[in-house]
């Protein structure tokens, strides 16, 4: 948990430096994202606000991704989880925006995506980055190690721009 | 942590017995309750969306909540947490809400709310319910008992119904 901490620093500093606002958009990550950035004292400072769409009808909702773009890639895609990111931002005042959306498990494993299976985008610089990958572990685990990546990968953007 | 998540399995428990759909907002918990009760497998069961609309103007975007009664109340007030509560509901497919915005610290005292100030509200069976507590401890231990409060209360109130 120190190196959450410590990592949720390093981002908060990233966005602090470039004058930089976050929103975060997480459907498998529960929440967990927000909790971490917002643990760090004086984070409304880069922290614009959070968005949990866990239903796919949340998911449109509260992000306006059609429900035709869900039901053609699935809730779990990259084309949902850049979606979401492009969402986060369009309904905040934030800069940039991440996105998770995967399956937690034990149960929700579908052909070709076994559970584990993380879709993640970043909105950073004008640029939509997406990315999918497969965690081991039980669902704590995989949940854990999906807030790890998003960071580490939004702390890898915001500083390249 | 144990403590947390049986009280997260009891809150799911009796939303899913009662076939309700819970939504969240929360301000100074920044998605620590929706990570709790995304914890548990299943929960898409009954959990359905969250809100961290952190920023005021994240709560006006979010949760329609007017700049106005902000204003007249400060962020950190009970009229805003029921309203917190009532627009996370009309904004959702949920029958139950929940919120929370306080002062979690160490910074962001004002006159008559000191650090560990909550408010907190809970829109269940067509109530809305609120409280404001003072909490003491840093900003971790405010944020935990937070989530406890608020979960605690929410299980009270759904089991009333």
């Amino acid at each position: 948990m120190t190196d959450m901490i410590e990592l949720a620093e390093k981002v908060g500093d990233a966005l602090k430096s470039k004058k930089l606002l976050l929103s975060v958009a997480e459907s498998c990550t529960g929440g967990g994202i927000c909790y971490q950035l917002t643990e760090i004292a004086g984070s409304s400072e880069w922290f614009d606000c959070g968005f949990v769409p866990y239903s796919n009808s949340a998911k449109t909702e509260m992000l306006n991704i059609p429900a035709s773009l869900i039901a053609q890639h699935g809730a779990v895609s990259e084309e949902i989880a850049a979606a979401m990111a492009e969402g986060a931002l369009a309904n905040s005042e934030a800069h940039v925006a991440i996105s998770t959306t995967g399956i937690a498990g034990p149960g929700g494993a579908v052909p070709g995506k076994p559970v584990g299976t993380v879709c993640f985008g970043w909105r950073v610089g004008g640029i939509t980055h997406t990315e999918r990958k497969v965690f081991s572990g039980d669902r704590h685990a995989v949940r854990e190690q999906t807030v790890a990546h998003s960071l580490n990968k939004l702390l890898r953007y915001v500083e390249e721009i």
